[in-house]
């Protein structure tokens, strides 16, 4: 049977990969959040007795790797490729993990859209026939991020209410076309929306318009509406970016009402004093590999819609004035 | 008709899809190399008339991508993926220029590999039937290059005789199964190794294991040997990093003699004082895209084992004491 393609850029799996084995891990804060009771694994140091955030980011990614495998009853031996992209300059925790698993690797950076990037690329090498069984991961760390994107926490800079916390955490899949599991069941691939937005500060609204372009282009595509999913998660667009994104999907004359959770504004509690939300690449892996893929197990959760987003700039490109530019990527869950 | 996978890492394409158009352009040295005839677009001002190196790059990346769907007699709206990544943090170079060209974009990262993995996973796509056509493309700049991973070149640091000279160009390929051109029939996925390196001025040394590794599983997995091809290309290893390569191919008992050249090791004239040689993403575009692909439409080349060389690491791993990994990817292209 061929893949079906429905429109430009939606694609149909005929085989539908499944989900066989997941696994999320992070830190106190989060397992302090909302979402706390849904992540396998919450270590109470976040440094992971590293002497820098870096180097714990990379263990925590390659924590979420082998708990993945292990819940898949799999091993690095079995799988074909490991798909993996992060913040960090040159994707490091990415690569180093990548090097310690031994498994052939596919680098991507999709900022923190990366963990849909991943898991539709996975489920179309697995689905083509290409690999047996992939392994998706992604990784971010609250320390890390803001040395390298804003400013080192020990400056103590006051954060605005725009401003988003990035999740420290990792969160790893294993996709295979042989087993049960969640089924992937379509992948609508992003284009990059810039409306302008300059300040890294606020980054919600800079990927909004990429969130409201692939959900509407999904719509147009499957001919399906909201009413077809029991959810339509986006990964971090947090108060403010989650606001905008409902507009301009009111604008395309999509209702979303309850229907819509975003992981970013729902990941931490108020008296958390999180700025606007969550964010980071963590953020919206561990909405759909933890929060979703479990909800989906008991029952709760048939079809889901997951759209994840990222801002794609960096400091150099900020000091120089360019805007930040947002995409989007959306893969369809099926229980 | 099923897609045959060989060994672990290799994936033989069923349809072979074919660069149907490419372009490469690039600056006014690598214009007086070995490989300048070969090079489409020699521009003389590598700042392209840009207050800053990183807004020049991604110029001569859309130019490229622009001149490569010319050749293709297609336009951006007959592509359903743009595939790209170069080395600038966050890939704001590929990511500026999937937003000028309003296509979906799958963000990748290989380092100096990027080329081939996306010309692996660009012909994986179209040889699925993901997409009818896809868009390739790299791009590096000399002087964004060295004040991100080095120094500012306004310092006027020293080079080392191992060090590199990042070519400043770009390259770019159309991906279809639906016309001619020369077709991508194989693509091994390489794993990362590392040997241990910390020297940010000795890449080819990180490198060369990788490449080492990805040519030896290739014939493993393929049953070929050096005989088969008309000619064994790696990316960007140079001087020193090479003589490494075929020492340790030799180890595993394959000879390469004259079968192998290194673009790295080739697209400057010694009297260029390039240190070891050129490397970049663009160095092993340009000999793919450019020599490769312009010798096999002339006849002089039939079949030819491509393999693009990454150093994955950033200034932060470095200064945390972490060594420098490598990766390789390989495509086969025939006539």
């Amino acid at each position: 049977m061929e893949a079906k393609r429905l429109g430009l850029q939606t694609v149909v799996f005929r085989q539908a990969p499944c989900i066989v084995g997941c696994s999320t891990i992070a830190g106190p804060k989060e397992g302090e959040g909302n979402l706390g009771s849904y992540i396998d694994t919450l270590v109470d140091d976040p440094l992971m007795g590293q002497p820098t955030p870096e180097k714990a980011e990379r263990m925590l990614l390659y924590q979420a790797c082998q708990d993945a495998l292990a819940k898949a009853n799999l091993t690095e031996d079995d799988m074909q490729l490991f798909i993996g992209g992060d913040l960090l300059n040159q994707i490091i925790s990415s690569s180093y993990c990548a090097r310690d698993l031994g498994i052939p690797f596919l680098g991507i950076y999709g900022a923190c859209s990366s963990i849909v990037e991943g898991l539709g690329l996975g489920a179309l090498i697995v689905d083509g026939d290409y690999a047996d069984s992939v392994l998706v991961a992604t990784s971010s760390h609250y320390q890390a991020s803001e040395r390298q994107f804003r400013y080192p926490i020990e400056l103590n800079i006051q954060h605005k209410k725009s401003n988003q916390w990035t999740v420290t955490g990792a969160a790893a899949a294993v996709l295979s076309k042989t087993r049960t599991g969640p089924k992937i069941t379509m992948a609508t691939f992003g284009r990059v929306l810039d409306y302008g937005i300059r300040s890294p500060n606020d980054m919600g609204a800079a990927m909004a318009p990429a969130a409201a372009d692939t959900l509407c282009r999904h719509f147009q595509d499957t001919g399906t509406s909201p009413g077809d999913y029991d959810l339509i998660l986006t990964g971090d667009l947090a108060a403010v970016g989650q606001k905008l994104f409902v507009q301009l999907v009111k604008e395309s004359d999509y209702t979303l009402d309850s229907k819509h959770m975003d992981v970013g504004a729902a990941i931490y509690k108020p008296e958390q004093r999180s700025g606007a939300g969550g964010s980071g690449c963590a953020c919206s892996a561990i909405g759909i590999l933890g929060y979703v893929v479990k909800e989906m197990l008991e029952g709760k959760l048939e079809r889901v819609l997951a759209i994840a987003t990222g801002a794609l700039f960096s400091p150099v490109s900020n000091q120089q004035g360019d805007s930040i530019a947002g995409i989007a990527h959306a893969v369809v869950i099926e229980a």
